[in-house]
Parts: structure tokens; C-alpha cells; sequence
């Protein structure tokens, strides 16, 4: 039996009541990143289904997206881009608005990060009403680039996201799911 | 003769005159993070020094430091502890001020993200004036941290930052300079 066998990720990630807001449960994934073994298995379980997807590029979403997206590119050999928050890149950018709570938000591509046809995977640490991934997915296509998956390390199914990124017709793939929010 | 002999990671680095504001030249490392070969190179010479440095964990700044900080973790078979900007922690954080050229910033970690006499390695994209890399060296103390290096891809040396981040006791190892900064 292996480490991998014996340590279940869930375990290693901190539910914390009423954050940000009352009457939420927050997941948070530090606790899991800080644990050597729990970064490790997240690793290699988010790269394992894309080894042999001939992936140009790892696009993380800004900020955990950032932590697990390199991590992940460097293990496939490719290289990574960033989807930051409006005004974060330095370098001549396009938009994509999603709706927030209260208003709205834009998300951020450098126009030449990736070239027109690359294959692409989407890395984040959470889906949960899946806002920000499909703006993700939008601002790829915008580019021209082909999203081979989106893969994330918790999935929040009653936030429905999931469901919303596939009607898109980007698989994505997760390694665990908390109920109940 | 490898690919590594013949990428000089310098030239992935695209300069941009004027931002993000008259006068300086701002290195933007996602054209380098965004090759294959610059990334992982990268993260091959940002972990070379530090493979028998017993490191517990790698700390990475928000938020260029999370992409090669998660991959320099996972390399080294360690955790990943984030430093970020001011509230955007869920749990007990603490906290460190540092001077910016108007006024004063803050940056976190968790207070549980670390144990007494953890080796931490910190990892940034750029070293400048070194004031946030000061900030870090201080808030990983706080939490009894062993500092056992900070790694940089990019040192402005004129700035002045690695002198400062050294004055500290803590050796700074980077990949290449710009000088005329």
C-alpha cells in the first residue's frame, strides 16, 4: 500500500463556518497545499488524465489557480499562462465580464498567450457556481484556443458550475466534491 | 549540447518600457513562465540549490510567486504556504507592514501555516527594493520559521533588495539580472 493509498485529500482540507459570510462553509485548501504528500497527490492527480493530451498550455486562474497551475504545467512540459483580475497584466490584454453576487467582474488574458488552435487546460482550485470558469472559457475561445479540460481540485456540485462549464462542452475533471453547501 | 545550454532564459523575458509608469522598465516574466522550456528550467534552477536543504516547505508571495512556488514545492517533495496581501486569508492570520513609495501595505500568513523551526525556502518572481521579501523574511519569523533561503527569478540588483534581504542573514540565490533599473 502506498501513501497515495492511505491519505485522503478531504481530510487535508480546513472547513471553516461562516466565511467569508454567515451560513457559509469556506473549504479551504492551504491546509491541503501545506501538507507535502496532500500537494503531491494533487499534483499528480490533476495532470493524471492529461499526460497523453498534447497540452501547449496550463491557464490558472488567479490567485490558487496560480499555486497548482505551475505545479501542474511543469509535470505535463508546458508552459503556463495566467487569467488574472482586470488590471493585473502588464501587457496588452482582453476582457471577459461575470456576474458577481452584487455586480460584476472581468478576468484577464494576455492576446498572445496562447496561439490561435493550442490545446489548453484550465486549472483552478474550486468550481463553484462555475462564474469565473466559464468567463475562463470564454476568454479562451476568444483566443482561439482549444480548452482539452478543466480540472479543479474540490467541485461544489450543488453550486451547480460543473454542470454549467460541460453545457460549454469542456469535460472537467475533479478530485473531490463537498455537498451540502 | 541540452536544451538547457542553449535557452538563455533572459531573452524570454519581455521588457515593457513605461509601465506602469513613465520611466521604468517593467520585466514581464509570463512570456518566459509561458514556454515550456523557460518554465521548466525555471523551476529546475530555483530548486537546484536547495535539494539537500531539508526544506519543509516553500513559501510563495502572492501572487507571481504562487505559480513557481507551488511547482518548487512539489519538486522539492515539500508543502506550499501562501503570503498574501492583506484579508484575503480565510483562517487566524498575523500580519507584517512594509513601506510602499506612498504609504504602507500588508501582507499575511497563516499563524498555523507553519511549525516552530520549520525550514522554509520563500519564493518571489523579482526582487526589487526587496521591501516585500523584507516583510516576508519578518512575518516567517514571527512564526519561528528557519529561513533556509529565498530564491528569485529576476534581481534588479541596482535597487539594491538582495543587500537588503542579506543584511537579514538570509542568502538570496537568483536566475539573472537586469542592471539600469
Amino acid at each position: 500500500m502506498t501513501v497515495q493509498d492511505t491519505v485522503d485529500l478531504k481530510d487535508l482540507v480546513r472547513t471553516i463556518p461562516d466565511y467569508p459570510k454567515d451560513g457559509i462553509l469556506f473549504r479551504d485548501i492551504t491546509t491541503l497545499l501545506g501538507d507535502a504528500d496532500g500537494l503531491r497527490i494533487c499534483v499528480e492527480r490533476l495532470t493524471a488524465p492529461y499526460l497523453d493530451a498534447s497540452v501547449d498550455a496550463v491557464a490558472g486562474i488567479e490567485a490558487r489557480g496560480f499555486i497548482l497551475g505551475g505545479a501542474v504545467a511543469e509535470k505535463l512540459g508546458c508552459g503556463f499562462v495566467p487569467i488574472r483580475k482586470k488590471g493585473k497584466l502588464p501587457w496588452k490584454a482582453i476582457g471577459q465580464d461575470y456576474e458577481l453576487e452584487y455586480g460584476v467582474d472581468v478576468i484577464e488574458i494576455h492576446e498572445d498567450a496562447i496561439r490561435h488552435g493550442e490545446r489548453v487546460l484550465m486549472i483552478d482550485d474550486l468550481i463553484a457556481t462555475g462564474g469565473t470558469a466559464e468567463a475562463a472559457v470564454k476568454l479562451l475561445a476568444k483566443l482561439d484556443a482549444v480548452v482539452v479540460g478543466a480540472a479543479f481540485v474540490i467541485d461544489l456540485p450543488d453550486l451547480g458550475g460543473r454542470a454549467r462549464v460541460e453545457k460549454l462542452g469542456i469535460e472537467c475533471h475533479t478530485l473531490m466534491e463537498f455537498e451540502g453547501e
